[in-house]
């Protein structure tokens, strides 16, 4: 897949981890407008403090983004801070930009401080890889336990031109209930404001990343960026009314990029849509989806495709959400399991087949007001536990 | 193990579930004062709204309590309630008491109507087996996934009387982070009113049941009942002040359960007791607590005796209590594995030495405040995902 005009990539090996390559670099050879959503975990990695910094005093300005796999450089105090700091240093001489407009961001082992010289040693090498089509080996580059890459793209009109948003992201060991991290790199080559950016970004989050995870649920690492080159030569965008195409064009590619992150969970079998409606608000909405797609035992229920949908609604009654027990229904798939607060008719084999999809949506009505969310979930198998279990060995 | 005076019980065969004891009866020979704590799940099941109700209308007296594994009898609507009624009519017909005496509980599969003719059948069969010793054998009747039965027992002196405590639970499928049905049947043979009984319940659960649930973290069906048949004879206890002995003896029955529930988590290897200090209120220290004590990551890493300590803060940086970043410090068996935010010097052998023990006691100091909480948890094995993943089948 080729980048949108302006911005190479590549990938390559700095033995971090073992046969893998590990370090990606993302460079904007004129420099490109950004806006990046960090993580709101309260132990904040030393690359996410260090960027979301530098990214606020270059006024939203980028030039090159490296990233590593196989060390989070988290919780690693002013040695962490240090090994990150001499990573966007050698970049940006490398590259000759400021070094306010490198973003790094690190994916890995939490409490190991990041071996810097292994990435800094091969940068030069990251460099004159650099191609239109290194987002292959970039997004293989970003990868922890990941099954395998995940890259998305769209494509939208402004005007009479006809722009590109590419995006790639690392999944996360399994997304719920704490994802390990999450990082996405999207990338567009029309013009637009920082402002813009943002609002378009969060738009589009809220539609995809944030079905996946919820907000404060994140780990000490996660990052998702934007970026926009400007080389499509559009008049750049800069009010919330502009580019609806482009937003448009964005939503898609991280709607993508989360639906595989949710479908590449550790072990995974299938995704579970879930729909909380007739919620008296949109907070209970949430939480009672959130519950249903974080349960274990659902996710366990649903890894053996097994229509177990009392586990469901039992998530449900502890999330706090009010429900109108008596008016209470759910299906799947557009089969009705339980209505009026009570089993329905239906045949348990018809069930089973619906849960056995790689897709199983389900529709659950609280009867009580009008709120609706959605959250996307993996299930839960034993390939999650032996993954998890020697994850560091 | 003998039951307290007053007290017998026994385990029979109905057939709910395949070639197990599934019913247990239990009789208290001059009726009992009693006290309960049911859960908060919106759904309740049929005979937690049944029994709520009639232990109420009895003002706090119990002359039976009927107990079946194997069907939960929740979201049933009015056919689980009617079910529920007709077994506790036919007890009450047995035993010859008012038929508010009776309390009914069940645990099993929710969604599906309890077949209580079944139950009715073996009623007899059940009461014709009461002995002061059937503790055992009604302890094995209530188990669903459990690893095996699980009772306590304790003494104390009111005066020149000794006392008995004797308690039976079944374990939840996994407690955490939404436990499977958590039952716990208290009895002992002091005196009391059910007013003090109520107080001394809730404060024992407080150190044991709520220590492994949270609140509102509970199933449809969750029940915790203490009943006091008074033949030690002593004047009854009433006020708040009196009987810290029999208080304290519950409580260690209480705690005692509770250990044997975590502990006997599907497939688990090892118990671990979280402890979180230094928080900024008792709100946000149990918020902590609590995602460690439910993330699968943290859980995974446990089972795998890896001293994976970064999940660990990971989870409490997401859980919404304010962390001094640079303060934190994290202890597993008192070795420091942080300090001051950062990792500190320790021999990753010696570390993964005391993760791999059966209980692994973990100590994270926020930094903050002066608030505390302690959780316990179990670990995440294969088994757990093999019993989940095909529990009806």
């Amino acid at each position: 897949m080729r980048l949108p005009k302006g911005f190479l990539a590549s990938g390559v090996r700095a033995g971090i981890r073992k046969q893998r390559p590990d370090v990606a670099l993302i460079v904007a050879e004129k420099g490109a407008n950004a806006a990046a959503i960090f993580t709101k975990n309260r132990f904040q990695a030393a690359p996410v403090v260090l960027s979301k910094n530098d990214l606020k005093s270059s006024g939203g300005r980028l030039r090159a983004v490296v990233i590593n796999a196989g060390c989070a450089n988290a919780i690693t105090g002013r040695e962490g801070l240090a090994a990150a700091r001499r990573v966007r240093d050698r970049a940006a001489e490398l590259v000759g930009c400021p070094r306010q407009e490198v973003l790094v961001s690190s994916t890995g082992v939490i409490g190991v401080v990041l071996p810097d010289a292994k990435v800094r040693a091969v940068l030069p090498d990251a460099l004159s890889r650099l191609s239109a089509s290194g987002v292959d080996a970039a997004s293989h580059a970003i990868l922890t336990t990941d099954v395998g890459p995940k890259v998305a793209q769209a494509t939208f009109r402004i005007g009479k031109r006809r722009g590109r948003v590419v995006g790639m992201a690392k999944g996360a060991g399994m997304i719920h209930p704490n994802m390990a991290t999450m990082l996405a790199f999207v990338m567009t080559d029309a013009g637009a404001t920082p402002a813009f950016l943002k609002s378009a970004l969060l738009e589009a989050a809220d539609e995809s990343f944030h079905a996946i995870s919820v907000d404060g649920d994140t780990s000490t690492n996660d990052t998702v960026l934007l970026m926009a080159s400007g080389m499509l030569g559009n008049e750049p965008l800069s009010s919330k009314e502009d580019g609806a195409n482009l937003r448009r064009a964005l939503t898609d590619v991280c709607r993508e990029l989360a639906w595989r992150i949710v479908r590449d969970g550790e072990g995974a079998l299938r995704v579970m849509e879930i729909t909380v409606k007739g919620a008296a608000s949109e907070r209970e909405a949430k939480a009672a989806a959130h519950a249903v797609a974080t349960s274990p035992l659902v996710k366990t229920a649903l890894h053996g495709g097994d229509p177990n949908w009392g586990r469901i609604l039992a998530a449900i009654g502890r999330s706090g959400a009010r429900v109108a027990t008596k008016r209470v229904s759910l299906q799947v798939g557009g089969l009705t399991l339980v209505g009026s607060g009570m089993p329905a008719a239906y045949r348990e084999r018809q069930a089973a087949r619906l849960f056995q999809k790689e897709r199983v949506p389900i529709v659950v009505d609280l009867g009580v007001g009008n709120a609706t969310a959605t959250k996307l979930s993996c299930d839960f198998g034993h390939d999650y536990v032996s993954i998890n279990a020697d994850y560091r060995t």
